[in-house]
């Protein structure tokens, strides 16, 4: 099977007629249908398919156990996101064991598929949510308090898909089983168009966090209040969104943008009473991305100040830079015939095991660049190159 | 029965626990549980109740005819918004009914309480929706194809109350019986608070209208894509909130606000593609609105063109300045003992219907002034004496 038939496969699932693209959220229907299929797609393989503690799925070639080779990546979506984000790096491994298989190899090492869950954060609002908690990056009760925008806790969610929310948490068992971690994912840039290369090695992923903004002013009547009698949250929330594009400006390689800005009760005729504005931030390293949020919580503070409203700025989720092992990555890279090294501003879960395990990341090239938007894309040729680049790292490490 | 026993009555209908306040909307579950506790109070009167082709509710004492005197209000509200806007007109109108009968008066003219559909736009974003269709100041065909963020059309909604949407439309019939229309509303405004008044009398709602502002951009991944690739169209609709601050404050008298703001796909970690802003703007006359919609719409522009984006305006509802009829106001202020006449920036269906009939409002003391707030707030006294007000205005009207 192809990567690009496996996707075909689920095509259909999740789709957002209002957004456009597809919005496919931790624990949600949709992904509890993709899991269902990735379950049926591993036991068609004859991969032992268990579940762990968090959520994540875990298919293994061979009796699991220490020193695994381990490859994966995830199901769910941003809202409104792309076809490939995600579900490329789970058919490329299916399609690699396949590829390993055809080929006669067995492997020596146990070999397993992860799918990890909610790793968008696209419902509970933390990225790598499986994969920080499987680690430990994120205290269990945290978790579970974390809600969607309906309510609905992350403890509710994982009850509901049949888990038992009093036992999420580090699961060191399932980390240190884990020898070498490798991920595929899409490119979320044009540095492999710039390259010529179908396929590439991560170097790094930038700093970055998610911050909340909640301004609060006074709701009132959008006709009937004066200006000079307003304290509308909805002045220093646009303000913030106009800090964030300065001191981003101000520092190399920062990117911070507002995506997500939701104001309360949200009426046309209305002065919003409170506005949530949630802050994507990155840079180089801490300091710098530190500095930049430091610094669009003191022009929002001000601009909040200026309108009569308070402001609380609440860290949602925060990871340093990661430096992907530099050993594997140039090991990796000489097995697929020198392929390049590049960066990248994502945030991955194997950004979040690299700090645990050794960790690679393969990217396949995107044409346009685009990610997290339906226009995100692969040729179907250089998702077989993925494959084909991903049964050999596979290979090499479990051979 | 006192006007605060029946706002009690239904005082549980509708509450929005993520908003606070009220959230009701013309035609949902909530609105129509409303419309039967008002057919209820209305029948339980002897009042005759009839459903107009609109979906505005008539309920009669004495025989439907020309020359009517109409009061009444509406039983909707913009989204987590207080319990008096639009409610107060409806229970002090069955409450002065009640008053009048215990005085022994009969009315020689036919008098009727109406309760307006959709007053707020709340959900299909054009305000004063039932009194426009009436007076035939909307299109049938452009309000059968407005539609709830769900995607549900006017005709859908109305159809499945029961009413025939082929039927939707101007109705002179019924505005026609009208012979004057009053409506009592809480006061949006501290201006009564000021002159020490429980009760006083309409002048003016100033010029007032909706735009929806949608700024086209490009959506991408928030960490991988370099600032200077973005064409994010967070950064324009930013400006656009501060440019209608600024534009306001450069006008007597002109208001403008942006309560709504819906980033599309609106993920946190995503550069949405689209961000829909909605203007309402405010002033004294139509020139300085349209001179204060103009500038905002120009800096908009500017905003866009800056970020590679595209903006499109379109204006979704507006009306005129208007100035009560001075004959009645004066009239209706002497019957009440010389209460003070002031303006309002508020709209409402009297806003519509006077443009037809000679129409007058009655506003009731609010403490604080909020409003389209869970704060919006009128002294059970206060409420009481909006009734004895009403009562007699009716009297003097219809007797």
């Amino acid at each position: 099977m192809t990567a690009t038939g496996l996707l075909a496969d689920i095509e259909t699932v999740g789709r957002d007629p209002r957004r456009g693209g597809y919005s496919r959220h931790g624990f949600d229907r949709v992904e509890l249908e993709l899991r269902e299929w990735f379950v049926a797609e591993a036991q068609r393989r004859d991969l032992a398919v268990r579940c762990d503690r968090n959520g994540n799925l875990w298919a293994w070639w061979g009796e699991p156990g220490a020193d695994a080779v381990v490859t994966g990546s995830h199901l769910d979506s941003v809202p409104g996101g792309g076809a490939f984000d995600g579900p490329l790096g789970v058919v490329t491994a299916l399609a690699a064991v396949d590829s390993l298989r055809d080929s006669g190899f067995t492997p020596t090492k146990p070999l397993a598929i992860v799918v990890f869950a909610e790793e968008e954060g696209g419902r509970f609002g933390v990225p790598c949510l499986g994969s920080r908690l499987l680690s430990g990056a994120i205290d269990a009760d945290t978790a579970r308090r974390l809600h969607d925008p309906d309510g609905v806790t992350f403890a509710e969610a994982v009850a509901e898909a049949g888990l038992d929310p009093t036992r999420l948490g580090r699961d060191d068992d399932a980390l240190s089983s884990i020898g070498r971690f490798v991920e595929l994912h899409v490119e979320q840039g044009r540095g492999l168009v710039d390259l010529g290369a179908p396929v590439g090695v991560a170097s790094s992923i930038l700093a970055h966090g998610r911050w909340r903004f909640r301004f609060a002013g006074e709701g009132n009547h959008a006709g009937a209040t004066l200006l000079g009698d307003r304290r509308d949250p909805m002045v220093p929330a646009a303000e913030a969104v106009l800090a964030a594009r300065i001191a981003a400006s101000e520092v190399d390689d920062a990117r911070a943008t507002v995506g997500r800005l939701v104001p309360n009760p949200g009426g046309t005729n209305v002065i919003a009473s409170t506005v949530d504005v949630w802050l994507d931030a990155r840079a180089g390293d801490d300091a710098r991305t530190r500095g930049v949020v430091d610094r669009i919580t003191a022009m929002a503070t001000d601009a909040a100040t200026r309108e009569g409203c308070e402001l609380t700025v609440t860290e949602e989720s925060y990871g340093d830079t990661v430096h992907f092992d530099a050993r594997l990555r140039d090991e990796l890279a000489g097995a697929l015939g020198g392929v390049p090294a590049l960066p990248t501003g994502a945030g991955h879960d194997a950004g979040i095991l690299a700090a645990h395990v050794p960790t690679a990341m393969l990217f396949v090239r995107n044409p346009t660049g685009v990610s997290h938007a339906p226009a995100e894309f692969a040729e179907a040729a250089d998702c077989e190159a993925g494959v084909a680049a991903l049964a050999t790292v596979l290979g090499h490490l479990a051979g």
